[in-house]
């Protein structure tokens, strides 16, 4: 990991500033990292650890000599320049939605399917926020029974629409002390002390691009191509921290105490299940970590065979850039690894 | 309701003092309306209307020459004041959590269930505010097939906390502004920009009371006994506008045309289902307003006998205020009136 020369692909967003600090968190030395942006950062400085990196403008010669490029851009931007990155003969570890439903790409969370990652040929996607933090949340339980259905509903964090999701609510958090009118740029409407049901794109069958994701990858990541997900995903007044209310249906019943237990010794999740003593997850609890958190574990009231839960992960770092890294470890040392 | 002579018990928390606001909004004079409090409130001022009311001190001698008790206190003060208003022979219409699985109470939401009102003996229970808003988006639907399961993820705003609750958001709202430490009162951990996914008590099987509720009140309003119903409580930074994320499973099959349909006529909800032009139930739509605001209907993917959808609705308001003073013009006038 360390003597791997790394590029980070929209490198100035939330997202790819992101994937430089747990790239420095890792060790990795400032030499071997490409900040990459479009020309307009061109030679802006970036915080590197105790070091600076210089923004380079992102062309298609900027890969020459890459071994790994982590994607934190759009995706058409993506999808533009995935040519190039294979030409360079590098690894594209993409945090876009370009190439996650594609066949022969692997779609990896390393806890859950990281042997996926090793079949890669060159490109291997990172999962939407919102489904990483789900997946990591029910992988304990889909280990004890098959996963048949889920009713989940999001709690989704402004930093999944960028940086201009975060300056939103800031400004608007101002603007309500002042007393002035709320002017959201980012969000279709005012976003601070208000919810926004509606991530993404409607579909034919009136659900968003957002909700179709959380079945859609999480069928490729958990191998359950059967399994059916109604998913409403609702835009909240949090910073980074992406929280989820699940139902997870099972083919058979097991306990309570045996779902818990299957947290035990699963990595990246932390069990934080004590209501009566106001232990529960939360966004302020998992805001700037690696770990999921998961809590409120109890069994469905309208099915004997299903468990609800509620968990909160930092959208930024696992949802994102930590997963993305998480891979790029896993491809370098050939198996998995916690993040450091 | 004119010449009825009321009393608002707990006239100066968020609840009561938004029923007075409907009270004049119904047209009742302000001589019809006696303000009572605990001591500590007594002699203050209340706005009702143009003109003002004088809180009183809350005893057992209150009651005498009122007609109708309308309640906005907690469960143990209404339960201590019932005898002396039933020994008044005023009727009681009570907002707290008291009397609401009562036998022989009825349980009411004018729109859905006000037949019940007119067999009361007294006593009527006003249901729980996240109950009411959420029925009056299904309700439409409950008309269509039979409600076999129902799950459930509500966003709740601060107000369902009291004032305290609002009082809570905003200065921490202000301390996040102005960079400082942030030190709930009401909560217990912060709410401003965070998530409190438990509302209530925890019981044995995992559930706080608030979900409990859903499960049982909805039982009794709609006269469905074996609607099983999973439930997730969840404070957010709104002021106070509830929203609840439903997925409703029938008997059998319905379109979503079908579905849409059936809030046309339906009183106090308005059907804003337009996502892709944005137009979708949001707490700044909902806020101020009597009627429940239901959208982003569509089919469950995990059955095909569900209805997903989203609500919002102003939890003192028709969550609360709003639906007491309704029950009481039933009562008033003998059949269903909306809310001028």
């Amino acid at each position: 990991m360390k003597h791997t020369k790394f590029a980070v692909m929209g490198a100035t967003g939330a997202v790819g500033e992101e994937m430089l600090r747990v790239l420095s968190e890792y060790g990795v030395p400032a030499e071997n990292v490409l900040a990459l942006a479009s020309g307009r950062s061109a030679g802006k400085t970036l915080k590197y650890g105790e070091e600076s990196l210089t923004v380079r403008e992102c062309t298609k010669e900027s890969f020459r000599g890459t071994e790994i490029v982590l994607g934190a851009t759009e995706a058409d931007t993506a999808s533009a320049m995935e040519p190039f990155i294979r030409e360079c003969g590098a690894v594209f570890i993409d945090n876009s939605s370009a190439f996650r439903l594609m066949d022969g790409v692997p779609l990896v969370i390393p806890e859950i399917n990281g042997e996926d990652a090793l079949s890669h040929r060159g490109l291997i996607a990172n999962p939407n926020c919102s489904t990483i933090i789900t997946l990591m949340a029910i992988a304990p339980l889909v280990r004890l029974a098959p996963a048949e259905r889920m009713v989940v509903s999001t709690y989704q964090a402004v930093s999944g629409a960028g940086r201009g999701g975060m300056e939103d609510l800031i400004s608007e958090r101002s603007a309500l002390v002042r007393g002035e009118a709320v002017s959201p740029r980012t969000f279709a409407h005012p976003i601070a002390e208000n919810l926004i049901p509606k991530i993404g794109d409607v579909g034919e069958n009136g659900y968003t691009s957002e909700e179709m994701k959380m079945q859609n990858e999480s069928r490729k990541i958990l191998h359950a191509p059967s399994l059916s997900v109604t998913c409403t995903c609702v835009r909240v007044p949090v910073m980074r921290s992406h929280a989820i209310s699940v139902a997870l249906y099972f083919s058979e019943s097991f306990s309570v105490s045996a779902a818990k237990a299957a947290y035990r010794d699963f990595p990246g999740v932390i069990l934080v299940d004590e209501p009566e003593k106001e232990r529960y997850p939360m966004p302020i609890l998992s805001g700037g970590k690696n770990e999921v958190f998961v809590g409120r574990i109890r069994k469905t009231l309208d099915s004997q065979n299903g468990i609800a839960l509620f968990c909160s992960g930092d959208q930024i770092r696992k949802g994102a850039a930590a997963n993305a890294v998480q891979i790029a470890a896993l491809l370098c040392d050939g198996k998995q690894k916690r993040i450091p």
